[in-house]
């Protein structure tokens, strides 16, 4: 079971605590994005995990190398060369004031790859599952070439991929990202999205629903999976349903369409210590599940589990074993101490 | 749009986290106090403001005036010398159990000050507005003298005056308080309190209140600001209505009275990072809000979003923009993260 | 007023915040243990404290020493020697992830200490309460020989003995437990228990509760409390009742038996800082609720109330005075600011 | 073996590191003070050790309070009530830039002590030493009187009775405290000095030394040790000898004049973690040496090694044991690492 | 007396204490660039500071701001704009592992600016000195024809210009800096160097110097300065004279060359804290000695005073004010606790 | 390139920079242990490396194992099971005060672990070179036995054996230590030493050392090379050199014997950051020397230098590259900054 996910890896700054960008005197430093998110999962669930990414030669790039390594994932095929490791400021929100990201990633190791940096035929040699998000294809229009060389050798070699959509309104329009991702999306299998992502990327409007108040209509995101399958010939599609509260309360679940049903989730109401990386965490669960057979409901909540979970947990990687979702999805979500 | 505040700037030390006073081996530091927190606030909305106070020559006194102008206060009228620094312990109250304050503010720089130490008529000169708390003649019989020879200066130049009542039972008594804030009324405009000041300082009880138990009556509050407006001339009167259901988690809502017509504003149910401060960023709002125009009930809405975002931040000041305050007052509250 | 507490005193290893075992580059360092947690709750409250326990000569087992005379607990008696200070590893959880203990205390000195090492007889001279929880005789079978003497040397000398059940999986098994437990049990006037305590080592159940689900049934505990007194002959059973809504929240509240009636107190919704030695800090209350003479629901209320600030402090020790408890117990459960 | 000190326990506020005050935001906190830090060297050597002083009944002077106790310090004897506790504020120097020293301690509880607080005939029963600093006599004209209280009372009792001159030139003027000092050095057996004290407080200037360039001339040093013995018919004098070369590296040694002979001890070349108390940790040596017999040599040279080990801990407090100081002074000061 | 400084400030992110990037999980987080260094410098002296750069519209860029605005530097002149603050990495070495420097500086806001960006004759108006390094020209075309603007309008308003070499290999080539700077210099009349600058940029070696191995000639380095003042008709050369014993260790010294003399400073052994920042300390001393009138010999001395504290101080910036230089270069340098 | 060391992997818990024991409320946390520092030193500088040792499968197992991917260790052959990870404190010591180490190592999963754990034949095959210390087999019977089935297993597949004696009195005497090492020497190829270890171990002395005062004599240790290589048939000895002048301050060097030559390297004043697994790094170097085939001194100044930089290293790994090591040897130890 060996899952290749391709993307970029952040240097991530944030000041402890819930200090602001203009009181701190240090950052905390760890490491995160999209697919290298997923990756860190999948290890840690016991997966074979490789991730894909180019990083400068020097010690930062070293260090971000070393924050998978300490994790599992299999580094061999990380490039080296460039000159900046790509970052993004956090400020943690709390009560009304919102989390805020500045992002400081142009010009990075990755978005300045080529083609030389990566023998995919090599790569996912022996890969079951290729995934990647719309961040990638973003970043530059060599990492979107990248993306669609990957995407294809993948597909030529039998291995299922999945894209989580992820719009990032910094890095390009809805317009390029509709035409770039629409390219892509022939290759997919399995499209994971927030709320608000079809929309951005497709057009593809949930009827009723209104994000910032947060109120979630569920039967709209239906409409929008059913819609999403149709148009790419996805054989699933994933939503993930955030009602946010304040910035330390959400209510979290998702919906699973699998071409003929759409399941939906428990939802869990989630005390937030961190929310970065949520959506990445759920990818990993369903990937996970959909690798360890689950019937589509369980693959859901196992996914939603340990999704729920990594709300709890600081900095973008979700460091849960999948007993742990399990106990979880199961029920328990008393929180008492365990001994 | 210049506003001058007149107060005491202290050393807080607070443990880090939730630590108890008996647990802890380190402080955090930082500075504040009522009128300092004002001139923050306004500076951080893009506003003149200009601190007066007296500090040590030494570097501890020279750290508290870093502490303003690193937010952009105005600080050349700060005279220098005396011996200390007021401190106060802060130990951050967390479920039932509520935050502590040990002050060490007797014989401080600005306490032991006189009317050498100020030139009012250049410190107030081409300023728009002043303001003072009810601590500050509190603070020494000079201090007093010192709070009377401003309003008088300021009222002759034309300013606004503003007063937050502030009640300190530690500093002096009711019935002091009554007296000496009864005799600077006649110089203020704008009298702003929290549920309890009126009572405290002028004997003026919102009838049905009960602030242990948390009921707010808003009709007794609509007397108190009449009676207040009635009994010293003021133009407008605000009050900040608290509901402390833990240390942890209040409704902060208020109220003002314009000499017509109470407004009252939305509640918000804050989930605490910092209290301390709240009623001063509430008083930098409601000055921001009238010196740019705002209508009545917009600026009590601004003011009110303004100091609820100040519960969310460490430390006495609102360290905010106006733009930020703006976007809670408009309706969004749901803290989902900006990117 | 002389109390007399025996067991182990343990270091406490937890990742700053709500770090990960896994991510974390430093331990907060603290001790603690049930029988250490009651004496230090009770030096709090004023009372006279003397922990008894083995510890190693060396630095590590003096820092042990010193935590506990920091809060005035009296040493005196506590025997150096043996290897090893007990360990416990604590991750705190949040929301729907579970705080996590792993446990790394065999072999330590008291685990291991003789008959040698203490004499009852000076030991509880003067003294008035002997306490100990079913963790101490589950250390060791000398450790439990040492609580045999303990008992006896206590009843013959007059003193009213206590014990906390505190059931640990980790130390033996039920059927061990109820064997040694039962054999201690008749020199025990007050037994103290959590809602699955009486279950594991007694096989006393509460008939209909479900403590994963948290639905607390209130009934099923006072049969269990009846059934406990009257097989061992107590003048007294309390047991707390926690719900667990998820790792932050809990509903705390307790119930006593006196031999006659069920008295349950108020139910407290904590918002958890740290909950380990919520229990212990229950069992100092109504100890000290006891000495000073408060009636059955008096004492009750003051030991929930205790126990209810317990789990807004870091660490396993209940730092706050009697009047602290006493605040609470009279119904200022707001968290306002105290200045 | 019982020894009494008195005097004040101030608060400790010292920016982490290096960092200057106008950096810094935080202090780490501590406790010290001359007589304290010497009633914790001799409990940490194994003696009885009190202090006596007054602390406010706020959960700071507990914390105060608290500091001691740890380190097995009698604290029965301090007394409380009064409003401040002390504090001085100690920023770290290096290499050419010198450490600096704020104190704000003036209107402290000890300050404003009165006799009333102490019983010194309880006090002072059963001891065999008191020990006090200038510092004491010169916090307020109620402490010199209660300076003098307490010497006579020692006198009376068989007591021996020390002496650190400690001028402190914020304190007091070098007239006063010639005085005042005067009048109590009848009752002084052994007296304790730096290189300036004898001159600042007496007038008693070494011929030919040079403190600034660190030029240590130990004849005259002799010279002052035997003007001071006989002007005050002390039985032992001990001067301390530190030639300052950076912040970072002094050179330590002293001198002992016992009425007859002066020793002169190894000189240690000392890389500084915190000198603050080395002075203390001199005088806490001399008095052990004394009460545990050790002929004048072998005193000197362990209460030379005693400090010359404070240099590098950090706090006042000297956390040693008298074994790691009979190592040092039995020649090992390699420093290399025990196992 | 005004001085205006024209550079990039960037965001130093630096391990705590020793540690190596590959270890950290946090960064110190300061603002440093060679000429806001000088700025902060001056500012700290108590000379009015102007600081000119652009910096972001975001959080970090203000953040950046704030941290002159501490200091005292006038910040007005800072456009707002662009995407990035230029950043550096720093770890500190120690003994032979030397501290180690990753820029991540490209495309910053600074190195986008263009001449719409500052209006050169509203900012230099009323200065007397303009001061610049050879970093600022180096970052870009742009930044490079910028310098050349605000040098001209420099010299056209009759201010003195001062301009450190400060050769950058990771921003241009030997040639690319010679051929810049050499049409920079002759509206130059004070240049700085170190051993190496003039050297890297305009081919001038000093005969016999050896850095490596830390053997400094100064012989050479008159020669150096000669050639330097008569190829650009320079009315002054300062040059500093590091000796790198190892990370820890350096000897510091300067020499002064007035057109007629060459006058040769002190030599101070420092142990570095951090030694960042060094010649901008050295720079801003001599600036301050020269508007305060000091003859040669005491600048020189005040500038090396000035840069021999810096190396004690953590960050780039020289936080001492000039009082504590002149007790230096008056000769206390025995770092003596002061009190 | 494949090297397997085998070997315990402790938690090392150390108070954060000089406190002491007594002091600290957090210990910093890393992971250390000799064998596994080889490993982490040979992967740092390129080699492949595998360490074998056994971990509790719990989360501090884990994280142990974390700590070495992170590094790049190969840990595939780590054994998952027992109950402890052994311990060690770690009080950092500064100036005349030693550093101190306290174990708490009985009883860990690998003192524990059987012949069922480990595939000797699977885990060394494909590799070059297979290393343990005198630590392994002084754990316990079960570990003896253990190192001597990798023993043989490695001679008969035609590895390199290397040991350092590194003799730990607190795990077993000398007697046993000779006996059983002993029997183990035949299958070694290089033996590495401390001064003491051949004299602990097996009885050779060093005429004329005398560790304490720092006198090394070198023909002394050229005579125990001698000695050693003849009694065991080695290939090569290995001594390091330690003078220790204080615990900041030591000198350090090597020899090294390859059964014809002692080769001497350069001597390093090392200014100590943190000099625990310095032998360690010593090993590896030569390893690494050895295995890419350098020449005896060379081979020897590249062990050297590199346990030279660990000296400035935080915790027990070496984390520098072969470059940063050749550098040094090459002899550039001026510690200048390296932008």
């Amino acid at each position: 079971m060996r899952v290749v996910t391709f993307g970029e890896l952040m240097l991530r700054l944030a000041p402890p605590g819930y200090e602001r960008f203009a009181q701190t005197g240090s950052f905390n430093a760890a490491y995160g994005g999209g697919e290298a998110n997923v990756a860190v999962s999948l290890a840690g669930f016991g997966a074979e995990a490789s991730f894909v990414t180019k990083l400068p030669a020097h010690e930062i790039g070293q260090a971000a190398v070393n924050s998978l390594r300490r994790y599992g994932v299999d580094t061999r095929y990380i490039a080296r060369g460039g000159s900046r490791v790509g970052i993004y400021y956090l400020e943690k929100g709390a009560s009304q004031r919102p989390s805020k990201v500045i992002y400081d990633r142009a010009h990075s190791a990755i978005a300045e790859a080529g083609p030389a940096d990566f023998d995919w035929d090599a790569i996912l040699d022996g890969a079951d599952w290729f995934h990647f998000t719309g961040i990638t294809p973003a970043l530059s229009e060599a990492a979107a070439s990248l993306c669609a060389d990957a995407c294809k050798t993948a597909k030529a070699k039998g291995l299922t991929v999945s894209c989580d959509l992820n719009y990032r309104k910094n890095l390009w329009t809805r317009e390029k990202a509709g035409q770039v991702m629409g390219a892509l999306m022939p290759q997919v299998d399995v499209c994971i999205a927030n709320e608000e992502d079809a929309a951005d990327v497709f057009g593809i409007h949930a009827v009723g629903s209104d994000v910032i108040q947060g109120a979630i209509r569920r039967e709209g995101y239906q409409a929008v999976a059913r819609t999403l399958a149709e148009r790419f010939g996805l054989s699933q599609v994933a939503i993930t349903l955030r009602e946010s509260l304040s910035a330390n309360d959400n209510n979290w679940a998702a919906m699973l369409y699998d071409g003929t049903t759409c399941y939906f989730s428990k939802t869990y109401p989630v005390h937030i210590v961190d929310r970065v990386g949520g959506g990445d965490s759920f990818g990993a669960g369903l990937i996970y599940g959909a690798l360890t057979g689950l019937d589509a409901q369980s693959r859901l909540e196992f996914a939603v589990a340990a999704s729920c979970l990594k709300h709890s947990i600081e900095g973008d990687f979700n460091l849960v074993t999948a007993e742990e979702v399990r106990r979880l999805a199961r029920g328990d979500a008393s929180g008492r101490v365990q001994r």
